[in-house]
């Protein structure tokens, strides 16, 4: 029939991993840990109470959430946040998405260093912002001297570093970040999707001293709440007047809106899978190792190994024993690597029986 | 500070009626109904189950909704659709965001017939695709003559027919819009959010002869359910196809999911309110020509009612008696007009006997 679709995306394909129907899922870094009974019973009291005015629209500056929000940032990074410093979306996609609509567009130019997050170029194109890749070292690490040559040569209006960085599970110091700043007549967007899995302290310590400076995070890793959609960021009460320009009004639903707050009121109990998350993680490294294996230092809830002369072939190897992890080789500085997902102790045992089969 | 925000935002406003603190609330097309005993009961049991697994990611497809809304729409329309022919989004604005990232963008024209929802060049805007307003005339109906001259004359890549129309409350013909899929080459968009409350025949029954064609519809009117945030569209699987190369992935939550398909399945008890709905609309319509006032043909749970010389000071002396209607006398052509919504039966009595202190 011949839709006239935009040019720029004829022949392309949707994003996102291929749906799993194994039994050891570790390739989308969601956490591996369900609510507990208590959560589940909170949501429905919740829901509840939220349910008696469904027929009313949400709140449209999710108030509550965003306060909520904001003592949760405090409570985490020792930063006094205010309401008007938070803003909340479906999930940080659409968080991100917002930052390139205010900020970005039509003859202008975002910025990322390679590889990242694979979301980053695509938002990008659906904003119509222009898209520089700048390929990191083999070591995955951002130096100061490298991202403020690679922001001075193109004026980018929006940067984003990723830290811990996804896929690779690198940090980037704060040292680098205050450059990268320094450097930027743009906004520079910290994606801490991981944060909570890392030592490092947070860029919201940043925020302060640097006026164009935006932090976004999810609740879908830590938190345990990939099913909820609710991402967020901090930064100036300016930033959020922004972006309150360009969101679709009345875009987090009642229903996102007191669920996301329940899951905040349970903080304490679902970070605390952070914990047993990481020592999986930390396992798997040892593991490795003694299987001839390496692995990229991580910080986050997953990790790069390898490397391996046909990644692709021990993916499928790890497929065919009922263990999905996400085949990153195709990435630009990736081709030797694949990526796997930290979870229960059951499912790291799984995969690295199964890898141990594959390598013998 | 001076951020860097995109050109055409500094000094906008953000969107939407101010957040009402009056006792009757008729400004916003919500319904005036709240969700039944029974279904929260069932809302709560639904998100119960739903939230054991709300670690993982949602149904990135969303395809069990999509499966409900489509036998949804072919019980009310008769049509026989499938699921692939189906989309979902966090809201109609959603959805039509992303048709505009489809078949919109830079250098791109949409095109409306005005005063209407006042959304489509905000939407339009945010993904940079160039708006074009036609003007209806005086009684706010749209015929052949006058779209296929506009279609005509601009060209559109997408063209939006609302009906009934908002904030007019005024059909338009399958004739029309079948004139307007003829002349156009573009994609042509019939917004249907109020169709439960109309009698004409729904444009769902002209896409198996319009590939071009876009029925979007939202659970916010009829299915009482505003604060659920459910948009959806009928379409080409085609068309379907591409507004997934823009979606953002996971863009619908697991609780959004699951709540629209338990209201679907309280369709008939939601949908029961419509009558109501339209009997204290119809019953406004009487008592305005008592009251020596007009209002403009309605077939939405809302009608247009004046005309005033000064229609902001009856809207401001309705508000200090506690009822909230909409100003809508900025629009052009809408100058001597405003706009009520048809609540239960104690908002239009409390409405009308304000209205008839106000003209005394």
């Amino acid at each position: 029939m011949g839709l006239a679709v935009r040019a720029d995306l004829v022949g392309k394909t949707p994003y996102g991993a291929p749906p799993s129907t194994t039994a050891i899922t570790l390739n989308v870094d969601e956490s591996p840990h369900p609510p507990s009974p208590a959560l589940v019973s909170a949501l429905q009291s919740a829901v509840g109470v939220a349910a008696t005015t469904l027929h009313r629209y949400p709140d449209r500056e999710a108030l509550e959430l965003r306060a909520d929000l904001a003592r949760y940032l405090t409570g985490r990074t020792g930063v006094p946040l205010t309401v008007e410093q938070v803003w909340a979306a479906n999930g940080s996609n659409e968080v991100l998405q917002q930052v390139l609509q205010a900020f970005g567009g039509p003859g202008r130019v975002a910025l990322g260093f390679e590889p990242s997050y694979s979301m980053h170029p695509i938002l990008a194109a659906g904003t119509n912002t222009d898209w520089v890749g700048v390929q990191r070292p083999d070591d995955f690490v951002l130096t100061s001297e490298l991202a403020v040559a690679a922001v001075e040569e193109h004026g980018p209006d929006v940067v984003f570093v990723t830290t811990p960085n996804n896929p690779t599970g690198t940090v980037t110091a704060l040292e680098v970040i205050e450059a990268v700043c320094a450097a930027s007549a743009g906004m520079v967007v910290v994606d801490e999707a991981y944060a909570e899995f890392s030592a490092q302290p947070s860029a919201v310590s940043l925020l302060a001293a640097q006026p164009r400076l935006i932090v976004s995070r999810t609740m879908s890793k830590a938190f345990a709440m990939a099913g909820t959609r609710l991402g967020y960021l901090a930064a100036s009460a300016e930033v959020v007047d922004a972006l309150r320009l360009v969101r679709l009004p009345y875009h987090l639903s009642a229903l996102t809106q007191v669920a996301a707050r329940t899951a905040l009121a349970y903080a304490d109990e679902l970070l605390a899978t952070v914990e047993a998350v990481k020592e999986q993680r930390d396992r798997i490294v040892v593991r490795l190792g003694e299987l001839g294996l390496t692995s990229v230092p991580t910080e986050a809830n997953f990790l790069l190994f390898g490397p391996f002369d046909t990644p692709h072939t021990v993916w499928s190897a790890l497929l065919e024993r009922g263990v999905l992890v996400r085949d990153v080789s195709s990435s630009q500085g990736l081709g030797r690597w694949l990526r796997v997902n930290a979870g229960t102790e059951d499912e790291p045992t799984a995969f690295l029986e199964a890898l141990a089969e594959v390598l013998a």
